[in-house]
């Protein structure tokens, strides 16, 4: 497939060498041209603009955040304004479902197919073509655009057929690792108190209830208190949780714990942890029964 | 080893039922003989009381409750009562870190030895003899009881030096997975009404981000509304949440995610809930965003 | 002083009928002209246009939401399009902070003088001239100003020089209220389910700890149950409660009791309570304990 | 009338001296003797036992929790073992619920009578003679005591023919009192961080939306951060909202806003806060958002 790619941060660079590697055609773009180098030494087309990146059957996006999409989809010279009719636009950014839903109404009206398919994963799991791909949009689309998957992911879901769904579950996934890190705090604090070793408490957590890596890794990271460099720094994840909330009240959705991490996110942020890895607020649970 | 075996419920009947198979002389008691039964049927001896059961090397508790092991543990005629000098009493119920406490001391000072052994697992587990064992106590006291440990359970993990800091662990699990229930409540609240269908829901967070039994058990359950009849009953779960409560308590520790669990157990208490399984109150997210 | 008045709801007809009865020329403009008529009879000149209504010494507004003020203000042939140089805009609406800045800048920029007066007090208070109102801005606006509040309240509170925190006390007050009718909801939950009649625990709360008009009137509400026609309705209070928690996180500033409120209310919502008073979510804590 | 008091505590005192002024016969007795002298001084007599200051036709308890009260009243020497038939216990403590209906219990099966009769007001409504008080029992006894609710107060409620649900009414003003306490930390953070001088918003509040003592009270020592010494400290608090919490479970009522407030209670006990005035929890929502 010709493809067109825009986003080249820390998971878009991984998805974009790993198409390449699956023998498809990629032309990149990136505002800052230098990210766009190691793709082009395996073999990528470095694209000057928006417009000629999505010159392609598909232009993928996996940019940081609504406006950043929304600047590069929306706006002149965008990827609305260009590509071709027929042609389809592969989201895989952490975006609002509001902003999937206006994505989905200007392709449409532009004659273009528009597929959302944000991804559960970590850097390394990008680079591993592990992925979890969660797809959502017109089932021809989603199927046409399936070799796509198979070269970023492990595994694809077929969410819903509006695409906005697929941004609802990759904001609630981010949402339940929040609950995650919320809860983990709180027990970690307990039988710490108590006099039981953290980094005990984790390995036992980790080897019965709760397998996987995100309690594994969560739990360590709290257990260690190491937040730094962050690997999904606060700022991310206080916008997520805050696409979730703006996401849940449009439905009339209270959500207490989104509520409960919102407003831990905004005492650490408060506090000057802006710079930490969003893991970081799981802390506060020990600082308010006097630990830390 | 000649161990007593105290309160054959679900739990204790398979509990013990491994114990003879692994080659132990068991002597049973409970209450209401009957459920000594099947147990006499693979060779255990019944005894007619306590005092009776605690004749031995061992004695092992698996109650319902604080007040049903205070009763057999503290009365007259009871364990610490009538266990002989050195010998030991193994405690699995689920009870409060205080009571562990105060037998700690009813047994030091009555030359006894005292091991907290609280486990991770539902009856189906402990019929494989697949339990996870926390214990607590003495290291020299918890190394003699490895041989029990190795008869009921696939794992053990030596927890603290403290028995109490056990009885911590085991609340703190099932704090954790009551955290799980409300965020499991919570999210699929908002990607069902957001058109995603529940059941594929649970099958993508089960096969991506939480792997495990508990995100794929409870989510099946919140999934199909379906609560009776309970494995785990909601009263239970209010016990040990309430548990939970006081032993943060009584360390100055907040939990407030104890505590949103707290209201939602009370919340299915008074809408009639006392038959469901615990895991009804994560559908109070969906009621409160006006479904169901 | 020649005053521009627009936006003609019951708050506004209220505030400009004082405004004439204190002698001052009045211009009144709303959106439908028929709101305009009993002021006409009063004396009032009718506007075609907020252009016209805005060639005054002072043009008063006193609008529904940031959408409405906005297009009053910053549309084409609005206010700040039209307003003399020199003249003053008093903004009496609840508005967010942040748009009060917007037209604090854009009203300096074009040599205009703005002053934000929020008032507290119900449609009553209004057409008995027994506002309060927190006036902000430059102190020698305030002060110009001064005649106008006089008019319609009974005091003026002098908040600050930056017009932003008036509106930030204003939003302040709501949230205050809200937390009093969540906090009455759930004490006569706790009474009335031990058995104490509701209008006489009112009566107590009213007549020892709690005088003034906010416990007296919004317990009645309560025990009556009865919150229809709305005085000041859900999705007002609504509103509210969103702007509050937005001004809150522009600032880093958790507000837990907001966040339980924004909660409530959205339950109130998802069960048809749109066209209810506000307080109606007071109701919910009695029906989380099964009552009602 | 004769009448014994118990309990002589800076309420105690200043309640048991406006009932010599209003010419009754007062015998009185403390655990600690020195506390009765300043009342001798006044004309009472000084019992040397619970025993003698129940021989009386009315015994008053004013003791500082359930322990004190039980052992005082249900002891060996006790009220319960000492009051004459006919003759009368009113209680005046802040105790719980639960309590209160051991003591109807007890009371009625001695041929007794038991008014509960709690009272608001601080130490210096005590003296004044100014308090209000929540009685509760069979009616012709709360007739009985009016004397001595009339020299003791401004005014009398007759909640309730159960004596625990004036128990009830009085924890429920201490909530009350919490939540109000709560919410202007948050507010007063909101708009501190906006600008708005503390004492200036507290001063707004208390003339206009909430008049009455307790918003200008607490406001003041929220805006001023001085909690030292305390009116009512931290733990004596700290008990009012776990009785609180018990009364409601016991009913399954659930309370989202005395949860909070126990945890902000704990998180102050956390961090050393027991010498301090309760209130001074109103200042973690200032630390929260990173300010103190």
């Amino acid at each position: 497939m010709n493809i067109g790619f825009i986003g080249l941060g820390q998971m878009g660079v991984a998805m974009a060498a790993n198409l390449l590697k699956a023998g498809h055609t990629v032309t990149v773009y990136n505002r800052t041209r230098g990210k766009a180098e190691p793709l082009a030494a395996l073999g990528a087309k470095v694209a000057g603009s928006v417009a000629e990146a999505s010159g392609n059957d598909v232009v993928i996006t996996m940019l940081a955040d609504d406006k950043a999409l929304e600047a590069v989809a929306l706006g002149e010279g965008g990827i609305v304004a260009s590509l071709p009719k027929g042609a389809m636009h592969v989201s895989s950014s952490t975006i609002s479902p509001a902003l999937s839903e206006t994505l989905t109404e200007a392709h449409a009206k532009a004659g273009q197919r528009y597929v959302a398919a944000p991804v559960f994963g970590r850097p390394e799991a990008a680079a591993a073509a592990k992925l979890f791909v969660m797809a959502a949009g017109a089932p021809d689309a989603v199927a046409a655009a399936q070799p796509i998957f198979d070269a970023i992911g492990q595994k694809t879901f077929a969410v819903s057929e509006t695409p906005k769904a697929a941004n609802l579950v990759k904001l609630s996934g981010n949402f339940l690792i929040g609950c995650v890190i919320e809860s983990l705090g709180e027990a970690m604090t307990l039988v710490g108190k108590g006099g039981v070793d953290r980094n005990l408490y984790v390995e036992i957590l980790s080897s019965t209830l709760f397998p996987g890596p995100i309690y594994g890794t969560y739990g360590k990271l709290l257990a260690e208190g190491n937040f730094q460099p962050p690997k999904f720094a606060a700022p991310l994840g206080q916008k997520d949780i805050r696409l979730t909330l703006a996401a849940a009240e449009a439905m009339n959705v209270p959500l207490p714990l989104a509520s409960l991490l919102r407003d831990r996110l905004l005492t650490l942020m408060a506090q000057g942890g802006a710079d930490l890895d969003w893991s970081a607020f799981g802390r506060l649970a020990a600082r308010d029964a006097g630990e830390g």
